[in-house]
């Protein structure tokens, strides 16, 4: 189904594109720097108490739509993205700079996103029904019939990441997972590419009608500084946050949620260093292929993945020296990349200049800026004692670069490795020569500290699955005990209700007697998808 | 096992009872106001950092001990407690006032408690084992073998709530939760009874000496202020607080928490005032029997429930008129009960007044105070115009008192409790003469608000199972998406964490290819419980 969409510049409320009075900067080429049309208007408060609104009332409307309609909705925007075309592609190339190749790869992966929490919609599984029977006669006294369910909580407000506009944007893990479960989104533009944002809240929109679903289910709005996005968390309407971006900007929205008068939760995935351990034996009979492997996923995409190794662990001597050599030879292969946008690209500068200036740290490779926004790879190393001491050396450099930390031994990989922060993910890679206790003895330190443990392989590439956490603890993200990709992400935005006593008739059809959803339940501690007696 | 515990007024440090230098006044007997020996330290930081630390090396220690031990430790729990016999029921009763049948009853739903987390425990299902099986042939990108388990977070701290000495106490819900999935608790004693937090850690310290486990798993700190608990919450060393109290002792551990350099989740559970909406036909038909039941429920442990129902919406007319009449003369004659304490009594005595003398507030029954810490049940009534205007007539009143609001008729009534805040419950009584249009509309207003919605029934007594809700939006608790009740409140205390191309000799045994541990798991979308080939 092909359509098209006239970029408006404006604001989604309630199924209108509303324009509002003032503007920002038109959106620039990250390659050339000549502005993008059109301009975007900048909401203010009344378009954000409108989209907020809207997604309360759309809230009270949708709270017994059937949870299948939740799974088309997600199927048919998943048809109006991939409707889009070229155009969408066009955009996004337009405004990120990121390659064709690429933006192609994460629209199919959006749209398996969508699919994905489509198909969770439809199982119903995310209700998890238990229904614990009533026993009268039981003394001292009676026991109550009591059903349980996941119920959605309401709005979410939604912001999207500037590196992946479409997985983790508008239409994105976040959006996908909220609609899944019944909830609002109210979706905040990304200044980077208002334009991929609107096409995408376009889609929203189109499926919303395809579907005969509420328009206010969907919202977005625009705006270039942090008032919008302050003000869409602290409307009293909404009930929770997703934020894929920056750890100032998510602690920012959290610190804001936090002290409302009624604080909400804010799932807000803030990026990492992605330690990657490499044991002796690995660096001694794989050389090459790790520094191979290694600078391919530092570079790949600009370095510009929250998943991108930024800190590697190794220990002192010939074949460090060696694979360093060889790590800085692969990375001065690398074509320059053009960054998302000029304001990535001097923090880029400004972190690596840092970086390459603070005392103890080596530059092994300089890199250089062939273009306003274009940069080749960096490799820095420091020594772990060094390391352990500045703590500007553990956060995260988002761009092509990397940081070698040079141990002294085993015990001191481990006693440096101990002193991470909160993480995505964690690698160890161990050659046939490292012993198993040394690879257990570091994979349970980095697995303390991670969403993902890895062994023998990359961080970079975040596969849609069950089993999947992109996740972990803080700084990573605000909430350890969640994910914001795979099945499990829907969790975020439902919250249990207990029914006690309630004829058949008041109760949601996941939780009838004669399971006319069909759904698996806990029936008194059994799973069943039979009926239930009184 | 009959066993015997000498009061020592220290606090429980990694297995040692350590008295600190301050004391805190003796705790006093709410009857007569005589203290009650012995005297209690006042921890200082040096015992905070002391347990903290003892908690967080036990958690290294304990990471790999196989998940039924700590079925194991709460069943020792559970029979050092029975053990501890009339110890324990005369300790209670002397710091708390309540009397010996519902203690010895709590003490049993305590006990109840640790064996429903014993089998949580021992079963594994709440590891939710997901296995993803790798395609290396896959095309563009070979998928990896991705394997997702729930791991514990690490130290807990538990302030238990001074109405529930036993089970929601240092020995609670909240703590069998946390330590049914090897969690390490320190636990903040509670100032009114901190002579049965001794007993009930002690219970704990035999417990893990019964079962050989770590003594620094669990830690007691007394004290009678805020600032040991804020020094619990701010160590570094804590990664989750669970809460039963009040609003403003929830929201001040809250706020502190999401203010630390690393924010913490708090799962507060502060109360409700826990709405009863009667239909005008469920009042003519059943007038008298529904005075008896909400009197009782109302004035049941002296009111000093979480569930205790302290609004009660209804349509004026005569009905309502000989409702309120009926109600005044149940409560009438319930004799006056003994509040858990000094401060509580003063509390409510406070409260009481200022509701009868709030504006367009009309005292039904004014009760009287026949001792120190002793009241008669109070009945106030005011119309729904007054109570939406003032925001004071909303909030918990804590003690044997309920307020009716007066509304004009359905549409007001429902306007009317659409102003709500979030509640742990809310009931509707019906009668036969009622719609169901219009049951199903209060119920609907009711459910967005709360955690467990009830159809023709009282909201004390919460039943431990699978289905119950002890939660809900705030300000009934600061996590509406959990539980501090049944089997889902293990979800709060752990962390998913996802485990790439490891071989089976690194996993976790919940996730090696034979499926060691028995256990239901995911594969590739399908539940089984057979093994994974590669």
């Amino acid at each position: 189904m092909t359509w098209t969409h006239a970029l408006t510049g404006a604001h989604l409320i309630n199924g209108e594109w509303v324009a509002s009075g003032v503007g920002f900067a038109q959106p620039c080429s990250p390659e050339t720097g000549e502005p993008v049309p059109p301009a975007f208007g900048e909401a203010g408060a009344a378009e954000v108490e409108a989209a907020s609104v809207a997604a309360s009332v759309a809230f009270e409307e949708a709270r017994d739509i059937p949870h299948h309609r939740w799974a088309d909705l997600l199927e048919a925007v998943a048809v109006r993205l991939l409707g889009l075309g070229d155009a969408l592609i066009d955009r996004a190339m337009a405004e990120t700079a990121l390659i064709e190749a690429r933006l192609v790869g994460e629209l199919a992966r959006t749209v398996t996103q969508l699919r994905l929490y489509a198909r969770i919609a439809r199982s119903g599984a995310w209700l998890e029904a238990v229904i614990d029977s009533a026993e009268p006669d039981r003394r001292p006294t009676p026991r109550p019939d009591l059903r349980r369910i996941f119920r959605p909580i309401g709005p979410v407000a939604v912001f999207g990441a500037g590196n992946f506009p479409f997985a983790y944007g508008v239409c994105g893990g976040d959006t996908a997972s909220a609609l899944a479960c019944g909830n609002p989104v109210v979706a905040k533009g990304h200044p980077g590419h208002p334009g991929v944002d609107e096409l995408c809240a376009a889609a929203v929109l189109q499926a919303l009608g395809d579907t005969g679903l509420p328009a206010g289910m969907f919202g977005l709005v625009q705006g270039s500084g942090t008032t919008v996005g302050a003000a869409v968390v602290e409307h009293p309407a909404c009930e929770a946050v997703g934020f894929t971006g920056s750890l100032a900007g998510g602690r920012a929205l959290f610190d804001r949620a936090a002290a409302r008068p009624r604080p909400i939760p804010v799932f807000a995935e803030m990026g990492s260093v992605n330690p990657i351990v490499l044991l002796p034996a690995a660096v001694r009979e794989r050389l090459d292929a790790i520094a191979e492997g290694l600078c391919l996923s530092v570079t790949n995409g600009g370095g510009q993945f929250c998943t991108k190794p930024g800190l590697v662990f190794l220990v002192t001597g010939p074949d460090a020296d060696r694979f360093a050599e060889a790590l800085g030879r692969e990375m001065r292969r690398v074509a320059p990349t053009t960054l998302l946008s000029r304001s990535i690209s001097g923090n880029f500068l400004r972190r690596a200049e840092a970086l390459g200036s603070a005392v103890g740290v080596e530059t092994l490779e300089a890199g250089c800026r062939p273009g306003p926004c274009r940069h080749s790879a960096r490799l820095f190393a420091v020594s772990s004692a060094v390391w352990r001491t500045n703590a500007d050396l553990h956060a995260e450099a988002f761009g092509p670069c990397t940081l070698l930390v040079i141990c002294e031994d085993l015990g001191d990989l481990a006693a440096t490795i101990a002193c991470l922060d909160g993480q995505l993910t964690g690698a160890v890679f161990a050659g046939a020569a490292d012993t198993d206790a040394d690879v257990r003895r570091m994979a349970a330190i980095l697995e303390r500290r991670v969403g993902r443990l890895i062994l023998n392989g990359y961080p970079t590439g975040v596969e849609v699955c069950g089993a999947v956490v992109h996740g972990g603890p803080y700084p990573a993200t605000t909430a350890a005990n969640s994910t914001s990709v795979g099945t499990l992400a829907v969790r975020r935005f439902v919250r249990p209700v207990s029914y006690q006593n309630l004829p058949d008739a008041l109760l949601p059809p996941a939780l009838q007697d004669a399971n006319p959803l069909g759904l698996e339940r806990t029936v008194d501690g059994e799973a069943t998808r039979g009926a239930v007696a009184r």
